[in-house]
């Protein structure tokens, strides 16, 4: 899996039937230091991800194994909303200190 | 899934049979900025996708999950046209803005 | 599915038992202006193809779901010669033409 | 596969029922002279990896053979813990000798 | 499939039960001047590979095709060895000839 934060939502009236009542949300993908690179994915939400919060994404036939994509032609899913992570020992997120301080702005981005 | 805008057709009559009746375009992907990358994808149409559209396409054994490409040797499929996105609340893309205003000239490409 | 230019071919005798009767052809990935990357890939053949053609190859398990390569280890397979192919409504390849004018020429490559 | 180096955990409650009991590692793509790369993948435990060990990672489908993640929505597997590995010949990595002299140090990444 | 040369092979005691009696060898992809790229890959091997031969790997879903790596999780498996390849009619790489000349020397790598 890859973490990325949602960053924005994906609209679509025309689409496969497979695909209706599926939430598809814009994710882009996150190092270690949080910094977001360049690319981006359109995910569908397994989770009921929010705005700005960092997520495990699935892809590949992977992103099908959840309940809300079974089948479905979805090749990346948010199957987790991430909490914290830690590198060697030290924490590098935590969700709980990021809410709190509003130190993520998603006004600024 | 990624983003990408249909630019262009792929004519085949020497083809494996699974494929026959299937429509083939030419996708370039897109990044948050509508700005068109150098990667290209040939994708099966599921949606009746057209000429300029920025549409939503999966990938790998998720592409052979629609009605239209069940089966078929195709890893690439058009799933949903894409109506607006968002990025953090800021509305990024408008099909209605765009097919109204012009904005995106095919010929100027 | 990517486009690709036939390149050459690749001789195997000593190989796994499912891949016996399969022809496997060098193929180099071109772009909307036909110039051939530094990427390729070995594919199956499951049209015919001969050098110098233009194909598109799908990758993944979608490269087994030919009659040519059901059930058998191979993650690449030609499965389409390109007669032509247009962006924004303008030719950009023609089989036809390109055939007929002697324009591709193998052994300058 | 690929080979990595743990370097961390990711911590999660809100996520796929599939997911439940599954341990997710934070893992860094290692070349052939262990040099880490700046690619990281979560990737689910199915051996009982540790902290700064180097290991063999799955992704895609194959990353859901193992018990502990079948049918599961992962696309990255640790399945084995590697002892050693030689180039031509020669060891570059011997994880009872990093393991006695504490090269690895995990404090100063 | 991509071409590549074994280079190394990768040892591992505590693995998934589903990787034992399989051999693990480094594979560095190569191109079609036979360049070492910095790009390598654990492989399963199913043909008997040895130390320095020109391989054909397939990787996926596809890797899991062979008798020796059905249902077992390894998305990379050398399921051919190259006798040789041609680029537009002429021969670019011979393993008979490789092998008599002594032109490619393990040591020196």
């Amino acid at each position: 899996m890859l973490m990325g934060r949602v960053v924005g939502t994906v609209v679509s009236t025309r689409k496969d039937e497979e695909l209706v009542g599926l939430k598809f949300l814009l994710v882009k993908q996150i190092d270690c230091n949080l910094v977001e690179s360049e690319k981006f994915v359109v995910a569908a939400d397994a989770v009921g991800a929010g705005m700005g919060e960092v997520v495990l994404y699935a892809s590949g036939s992977s992103a099908r194994q959840t309940t809300a994509t079974n089948n479905r032609p979805v090749d990346a899913t948010i199957m987790a909303i991430v909490d914290s992570f830690d590198i060697m020992g030290q924490n590098r997120y935590s969700k709980f200190d990021e809410d709190r301080s509003g130190r993520f702005d998603p006004v600024a981005d």
